[in-house]
């Protein structure tokens, strides 16, 4: 029974699969309407011809605007997170964690053409948060938890002696986290993204930079 | 011949006021609208009714939708600067280039509910900037004459002592802009309102540290 019943789950999985390209599919052609035509022309009829299908198909795998909203928001997230994931594979086996967050503050700004993308998602996420309680609790759980992520990263590297244990570690993780502020000024061509990124760099520094008579303690 | 032309101006005045204060209730709408319904519900027609007028008493005012969005924008920009300019009264007549920043930056988060409806309105208004070059223009000017300002404090308050001169003026400026990136954490719910102005008070004693040894110089 227990092998008919695997066997039947390889039968179906090339649909389920299908499905689920169908559905990154949409979720790539929603953010393509982001980036060009913006957040106010995002309806589920826009998106349908932007993914070449008919409403009626892209209904069939979204049932509303704010469940196609919500899976693009949760695709963005992960693309996100597997360039982070790439880029520290590239930094080898125990990365500093110097290294771990610039990578990913870089990764969270609108600076080449992916990022750009799951940037622009987010902050018309972030505006569609405001008045729909169901996207408020989705965008919260997800800043909760990359906030924690962060968090933990500042904790174990003060435990390291790579960051002062003089500080402390829910600020920090709150400064770092501000640094995305940088986005409406990268998007707005008020500065540069060297800027952005040198400005990074000095408040990475600042943070890992440990006083030399605590290093000898 | 003048005097008369005065004389007319003096005459034509209260009409004036009267558009001057109709722009401003509309303004006003507008910011409700974002506020409670979102840009995405933001037209013409959703403005007037909320204004309590009819859409062509509405067009009376605004030619076009940009036009109203981006008069509302200006009109927050100068309530903010107006709240900044309240809050330096109180600091007395020559007040400590920190407490500006201080107070300039707490303006500009959703830490009540002026600052809210000012804040959210600059957050559409960024959204909408990304796929309207007039827009974009307007927004990026606004941010380059506020970032202009911050620069110049900071280039002063290093010329009298309070910053230590080492620092970069450009970089600093930059990294406290940045910091407005509290707007989206406060606004989900994932920091309390507290956390960032404790994380700015961290990040403006840093700022305003001055070695013992270059102070004694």
């Amino acid at each position: 029974m227990e092998r008919f019943s695997v066997r039947r789950e390889g039968l179906a999985m090339p649909k389920q699969v299908d499905h689920r390209g169908r559905r990154e599919a949409i979720a790539r052609a929603l953010w393509r309407v982001v980036e060009r035509r913006g957040v106010t022309q995002l309806t589920m009829r826009v998106v349908a011809r932007e993914a070449g299908m008919s409403l009626g198909q892209l209904q069939h795998y979204f049932a509303s605007r704010t469940a196609m909203l919500s899976f693009a928001m949760d695709f963005a997230s992960e693309q996100t997170s597997a360039r982070v994931q790439q880029g520290l594979e590239k930094l080898g086996d125990r990365p500093h964690p110097r290294d771990v967050l610039r990578l990913t503050l870089a990764e969270m700004l609108p600076l080449h053409a992916d990022a750009r993308a799951t940037s622009r998602m987010s902050a018309a996420y972030v505006l569609e948060a405001l008045h729909d309680r169901a996207v408020h609790e989705q965008a919260r759980r997800g800043l909760v938890q990359g906030r924690s992520l962060v968090e933990q990263l500042v904790r174990q590297a003060i435990v390291d002696g790579h960051i002062d244990s003089g500080r402390d570690p829910a600020t920090e993780t709150n400064l770092l986290l501000a640094l995305t502020g940088f986005t409406s000024l990268i998007e707005l061509d008020v500065i540069e993204p060297e800027d952005a990124l040198a400005a990074i760099d000095v408040h990475l520094d600042r943070l890992f930079s440990v006083p030399q008579l605590r290093k000898g303690e």
